[in-house]
């Protein structure tokens, strides 16, 4: 999405360690008035798909869940992440590897909110290795719903994650896909 | 406000230990076409303040902080909270201290996204003894930025904190106050 990468080009810091900062626009302070037409083209890829449900992951996924979630006209669903290790039988729970922080959590969705009768788009800021979304997408199988996808703001290409799940079948929709990235603040895009 | 009045009265539990537990549409589960409409009653109380910035904390603040930026057409910045205690000068920073989770937690924004030239409303979803917003409009001081108030989901009145900051000068909008709550689930709205 054209208007995805320029503002990626001129906002985004590349920090050493592989480290996308998009925290201009996207992480930290959210421009609303932009991401809004950045959903909206997740409405127009999902919009035949049935979705009465979003789910995300806090905190970074929340705003454009739920800026989507206003053209699908649909509630979202954040999973928290949960310091108890017991959480009792009222909640879906998965483990998730964050390399960003270099911890796991384990994240958690309560049973009340999804179930076999959703069918449900999950909605990320970023995918990398795919760890936070085969989490999400586990707790989507624990409770009978059907997924019907992820929309994926930034995808780094490079790193696998999301073309190893799209030949498991999955089907995602990244909005900026990165090819390469240097240190020195080179991006590329798929195109 | 009588919609979201009635639909706490129709979803919210009450807990033990004073909790309102409303994340039936506002905590875990966020009912997008919902808030959407309470929040557009922010943008009525504020409209003509000016203001060109959200401020709110993460995670449960973004969705609604998120809703009520589409009518202003303005970004969103949420405050982190952070693990570190060595922050550096890029950061403003403030201590709140949690009932919930009983604990206090280190908050920070980038400088870079709040300054002098702001008008800053903040959005939060409850506002019990104030530790939140106190933490949040100290950041806001530090910036330089104008405070021009506060737009909140739900305020339990009965614990203080609004009143006091009120008294104080603050302006607070709440969208629905209750006046008190008991144990086995009884509710009062403060009209």
């Amino acid at each position: 999405m054209e208007l995805l990468e320029e503002r990626i080009k001129k906002d985004a810091q590349v920090l050493p360690g592989d480290i996308l900062k998009v925290d201009n626009f996207l992480n930290h302070q959210i421009d609303v008035p932009f991401l809004s037409k950045v959903c909206e083209e997740f409405y127009r890829l999902y919009k035949d798909e049935g979705v009465n449900k979003i789910l995300t992951i806090e905190a970074s996924g929340i705003g454009i869940a739920c800026l989507t979630a206003a053209y699908f006209n649909c509630p979202v669903v954040f999973a928290k992440k949960s310091k108890s290790s017991n959480i009792g039988d009222d909640f879906y729970s998965s483990e998730i590897y964050s390399y960003t922080h270099g911890n796991t959590n384990k994240v958690i969705v309560s049973k009340k909110y999804i179930g076999s009768a959703d069918r449900i788009l999950i909605i990320d800021d970023f995918l990398a290795k795919g760890n936070a979304l085969v989490g999400l997408s586990d707790i989507v199988k624990q409770s009978g719903a059907v997924l019907v996808g992820a929309g994926i703001a930034v995808e780094k290409e490079y790193q696998g994650g999301g073309n190893m799940l799209r030949a498991a079948g999955m089907r995602i929709e990244s909005l900026a896909k990165i090819k390469s990235m240097t240190d020195d603040g080179k991006l590329e895009f798929t195109k």
